[in-house]
């Protein structure tokens, strides 16, 4: 079923620019007021060193109609409050159809693909990589939108249900006894999956992380055995380190890092039969799919997926079930 | 062990530029007397729409000392007469080390990470993708090399040694009975991919082709048990065919495009739970891992390695068991 407000043949996030003139809102969406957004970290990074967060959001949402960096293809999501819930959306079995007016809620699909206006921002938020501002979104009755939860603060839960993908996925990835590389174990993703691999019956998990302060986090989390500070970008440093902290080559690594070029690094540390999750939208296809090929390493590499079951669900289960994991996640981003 | 042509901490593929000054040689290093290169199908198509091919393969090479697209980020592979084994190369359990001078073999690495000067361009073969030449290049003691076959003309098994990855991957993907997607089902690896998966034991197999003349030899070959002529970047459309051919959502979708936008085909026709094998190095890493969340299908995208464990001599098995794709390979590839 498309959307009325549907860009023809082509699908929201590969078209260019998406109508986000709500004047007129269809039967088949659900209109949030938007409140914060959450930038894909890739993206955040990537337009602070173009210059101006602020208006560089502005200027893209006003030409696209949609938060979608061009530059790196992703975007992120957003906190809002819903402010319509469309009278179609029960009959078409939407997800969506189970909120009601004035509940808070996340948007569980990416910002590439929303329709969003935005009236004005309030301040850029660079720790955190969000963004508080007033405007308005629509989600499709294809979308998933989450309620903020009780029991933690929602610009906490926000930045866990930006990530909520990655924590699942490893989670079903990890065999018992397996050894696990984080690549930006300090981050948002990497602390989540290290504690996700940990949960799940790892053998040996080893995290790389260039900034200190992230390892620092990563070491109080505890879920690394042995943390190796170095940039992921070199790769036979990187490799040679962590494969000597594990005591062998990897059965499993999983790249969380922002910046470009950890793929080899994540190829040359997998043992052949191997596998290798790339979260991070950093990630090149091509850096991937030759460099495999260029060093004859027989892995399977797998394009992070930012959708699993119940993956809001899970993230928010694995947050409260670990105590640290919880605290850091606060301290980092609790802004109010 | 790195060569000591290597660009320092840097690995070949990612350097820049390369050293393609073989006056001096080393001793880790295999010299080939350069004679055909064939060019990725995503580069040749990128070269071929911004102007003369000839003209940006010679630029590419004398700036950066490799044939490495800066657009598509892709090489290809070459073709040439070994003219100097390494000394060293056999200590260091090189399989290089068991050429000797004077055979002719085709590079099993990406010309992305292979130094490579070249004299003079001779001719352009735009159906083949392939560039008669003079040059010179050297592969390193990790690189490997597959000897031409007696038995198939030359251009035809280096058409098919720049794709070996594809078919063996399909091969141990493919489970008995089940949907298979082929997009770009009559190029070069969607034919080969089609071939493995029908010999693998694919209930159903169905191929997406926008090119006439393409479909009518994945018709000839007749691994597709229907074939649809259209463009997989109309992804709405592409799938609801494909499913509709196939009788139900795919378990396996393999991209063998050679164009951009065909994330979205896949992801929309393989069913919760599938894999999807991106073949195609017009894939974008952030549409695929977006685009699966945006519409929360819960499949594994796999980054097409370009390696496989044996996988040249396989790739050659299967066009030796296979009459009718021997057949379409040599009246496609052949040369002389």
């Amino acid at each position: 079923m498309e959307s009325s407000r549907g860009p023809g043949g082509t699908l929201p996030q590969a078209a260019w620019r998406l109508n986000n003139d709500f004047d007129s809102i269809y039967d088949d969406e659900l209109l949030l007021e938007v409140e914060r957004l959450n930038i894909d970290s890739a993206s955040f990074v990537q337009m602070e060193q173009a210059g101006d967060v602020a208006a560089q959001i502005l200027e893209t949402v006003r030409t696209r109609g949609k938060q979608h960096n061009r530059v790196t293809g992703s975007g992120g999501m957003l906190l809002g409050r819903v402010a319509r819930v469309g009278t179609a959306l029960a009959e078409l079995g939407s997800p969506l159809a189970a909120l009601q007016k004035n509940d808070r809620v996340a948007s569980l699909v990416s910002l590439t693909l929303t329709p969003l206006r935005i009236d004005r921002i309030v301040s850029v938020d660079p720790k955190r990589h969000q963004v508080v501002c007033a405007g308005q979104a629509v989600l499709f009755a294809s979308g998933m939108a989450a309620k903020m939860p009780a029991d933690l603060p929602e610009s906490v839960a926000l930045a866990a249900f930006d990530v909520a993908g990655a924590a699942p996925q490893v989670t079903r990835m990890t065999q018992k006894g397996a050894r696990v590389l984080i690549l930006g174990c300090g981050g948002k993703s990497g602390l989540l999956c290290s504690a996700a691999a940990r949960r799940a019956g790892a053998g040996r998990i080893v995290g790389v992380e260039r900034d200190e302060a992230s390892a620092a986090a990563a070491r109080r989390l505890g879920a690394c055995g042995e943390i190796v500070l170095a940039d992921a970008a070199d790769a036979v440093a990187v490799a040679t380190a962590a494969i000597k902290a594990a005591g062998g080559e990897f059965d499993l690594a999983v790249s969380c890092v922002n910046v470009p070029d950890a793929e080899m690094a994540a190829i040359l540390a997998t043992r052949d039969g191997g596998t290798i999750y790339y979260f991070s939208m950093s990630t090149s296809f091509t850096k991937a799919a030759l460099g495999a090929e260029g060093v004859s390493r027989d892995v399977t590499m797998i394009v992070g997926n930012g959708y699993a079951p119940s993956h809001a669900e899970k993230t928010l289960e694995l947050l409260r079930a670990e105590s640290v994991l919880q605290e850091i996640f606060i301290e980092r981003f609790k802004t109010e």
